[in-house]
């Protein structure tokens, strides 16, 4: 046994981005959500946490587990942290228990290095990608052999949206209803491979980090708003099990209105929260009348808007209607933003208001789709000596 | 009798503006609601419909009845309008029948003449004021009998929200149960002079016609919402009974928080409408952060907001706190918009963003406050020969 080895494990994970959102706790402690929630999971060829857990008995314990996130350090001993490495380590330690033979990973400090290729907190599901492969990185280490169904039950404490993001393709992350949370957990809909056509352009409306964390508004709309328990109860159940129908069935025309009501319902319950929270802008706005003239002139849902808890507008859409979708919004959008598609439908006259508003407000545009889960990759962030790999140009 | 006589009656009518909105219809045709509202009904010193009805023998019964609203003619034969002229005629005939020495009025056409002095359907409830000066006017012309109370299940069927403008101060609009439309009809909760203190600072961010007409929104809520209900039902019959309770009490503090939280509830139940309706703008918010900015600094709610189907803010305070509430605001306006008070809170730095958007976005502040319901007035605006009455420099 190599005394002084660097063990390594490097994982790539995926954004999602909700068509039902999770908004609400019914437990603050291990994250469990007042309703379930579903999402896509957006290709890591585009956005994508890179992450390498590393440990060593090398690295002197009193410096304890460390991250480094986009170069920044970062505690690891919140809560939320704590909870995700003590269940990895609990795990990690049956299996030594189990086969002593095995090296013991469970006893050395933890170093983790992850980079963002996005802004971190902007409303891009930041945090959801940083724990999936937080968690998933840590369990390849430690050579774990947990389904991510299972890693999503530890994933879920660290940031709830993050259970999602250990599946590809279209995710539920159902509510349960357990005490102690063992049923809140993720499960997949349909693999990407059901409906591969699915795209999302991502209109960047502020790349700001945000007034209202997720973390206090969701708990704020729990305590004071009184819509709020109608959506958890009543709405969201019967949203879930219709959304789960339209993927199931391809149907885009269900799947985008039942993602533009539920982006509504959920910012609805934020204005409904006292004081107010207001995550949608004249930009948001701008977006949403635009998708919606896109659609009135096609005759059909050809796009679909959702906010998460931010202004940037992510649309939902198909492959086979890029020309209408792009083609048109493209051509709402400053120069050289996105690539042009010919074609798009001409929007009505009483839409130029809100055209030059996307105009002078988006600042930047993803375009990306549906993609798979976290992906294990030999491109480690930490050296064989344990140092951070320092990359030019990054 | 007078067989060339022109007979006249003028009133002048006040707007209100609702602490409990209005917003849904249980029955269109009778503008029955699908919740009780209540309004503070504003001095006509500084918001008012001035209305003349007339009638007379010798109006060409081919031209029918005629309404001049800001001197361009209105049609009379909507069904809005219809139903209140053929009430108040029935009223009146009941009258002729019983004493036929009464000129036959009823029988004559209608000639109507309408000033606001601000602008139409900019959401600062032109259409309440009107209906309620035109109600109120004819009642006078008719010399009927009837209470405003009465009157007010005329007035409802022009505009719902009119009912309440046939009275002053603190004004209910019970919901009802029947059928008929019998018991949905105005009641004072308290008068003017049961609280006179309460003031009302109108910041219009925009006095342009509105995009969604109230009345089309609302019925669009009704019918696709998924929060109405839980609003209708259980939200707006808790905050009434506040609400009333708080108003019998002179509690600004419950005033101004259920006025605050009721607007919300509203506006959000606009933005879970499918299509989502928007009145709340980038001005609107801004207008909410510093109120509550206001509100954090001082200690205590001393202002509130409120916003009708439009962006125009409308702040509730009491003469009281002038100092603290003016002081503040005026600070965060184009200068000259209102008369500076020494002596305002300093707002939290954060808030710098929000003083831009509304020195940029608010165009015309209304100081007013609580006043008086219809009043009968001797200036008419039809003369003695039955001709609009030309006034210079209004």
């Amino acid at each position: 046994m190599a005394e002084n080895k660097i063990y390594r494990a490097s994982t790539t994970a995926p954004v999602n981005i909700a068509v039902i959102k999770y908004w609400g706790k019914r437990d603050p402690h291990l994250n469990l959500p007042t309703n379930s929630s579903l999402s896509v999971t957006l290709s890591q060829s585009d956005l994508r946490t890179h992450t390498t857990a590393s440990c060593s008995p090398t690295y002197p314990p009193a410096e304890g587990d460390t991250l480094l996130l986009n170069s920044h350090p970062q505690s690891l001993s919140t809560p939320r942290s704590l909870a995700c490495l003590t269940s990895l380590r609990s795990l990690r330690r049956s299996l030594e228990s189990a086969n002593p033979s095995l090296p013991p990973l469970s006893s050395y400090p933890l170093h983790i290095i992850s980079t963002n290729n996005f802004p971190t907190a902007a409303g891009l599901a930041s945090s959801a990608a940083g724990f999936a492969a937080l968690v998933r990185a840590i369990a390849d280490l430690y050579t774990l052999p947990q389904s991510p169904e299972e890693l999503s039950l530890i994933a879920r404490q660290g940031s709830g949206s993050a259970c999602r993001s250990l599946l590809g393709g279209y995710v539920a992350w159902d509510a349960g209803h357990k005490g102690d949370g063992s049923d809140s957990r993720a499960r997949l809909v349909a693999p990407r491979s059901h409906w591969p056509e699915m795209r999302a352009m991502i209109l960047v409306a502020s790349a700001m980090k945000k007034d209202v964390s997720s973390t206090s508004g969701m708990q704020a709309t729990v305590a004071t708003s009184s819509l709020f328990r109608t959506r958890a109860e009543v709405v969201v159940p019967r949203e879930m099990a219709a959304m789960e129908k339209a993927i199931e069935g391809r149907d885009f025309e269900g799947f985008g209105k039942i993602a533009m009501r539920e982006s509504n319902s959920f910012h609805a319950c934020c204005l409904d929260t006292e004081p107010p929270i207001r995550y949608l802008n004249d930009v948001s706005w701008a977006a949403m009348q635009l998708v919606q003239g896109v659609n009135e002139k096609v005759g059909r849902v050809v796009a679909a808007y959702t906010f998460d808890a931010g202004p940037n507008c992510v649309v939902y859409f198909l492959e086979g209607d890029r020309r209408e979708v792009v083609g048109c919004l493209a051509g709402c959008l400053k120069e050289g933003l996105v690539e042009r598609v010919e074609g798009g439908v001409e929007l009505e006259d009483g839409l130029e208001g809100a055209k030059e508003v996307l105009r002078r407000g988006v600042s930047n545009v993803i375009m990306t789709g549906v993609g798979e889960g976290p992906v294990s990759v030999e491109d480690h962030l930490i050296d064989e000596k344990g140092e951070e790999v320092q990359k030019n140009g990054v």
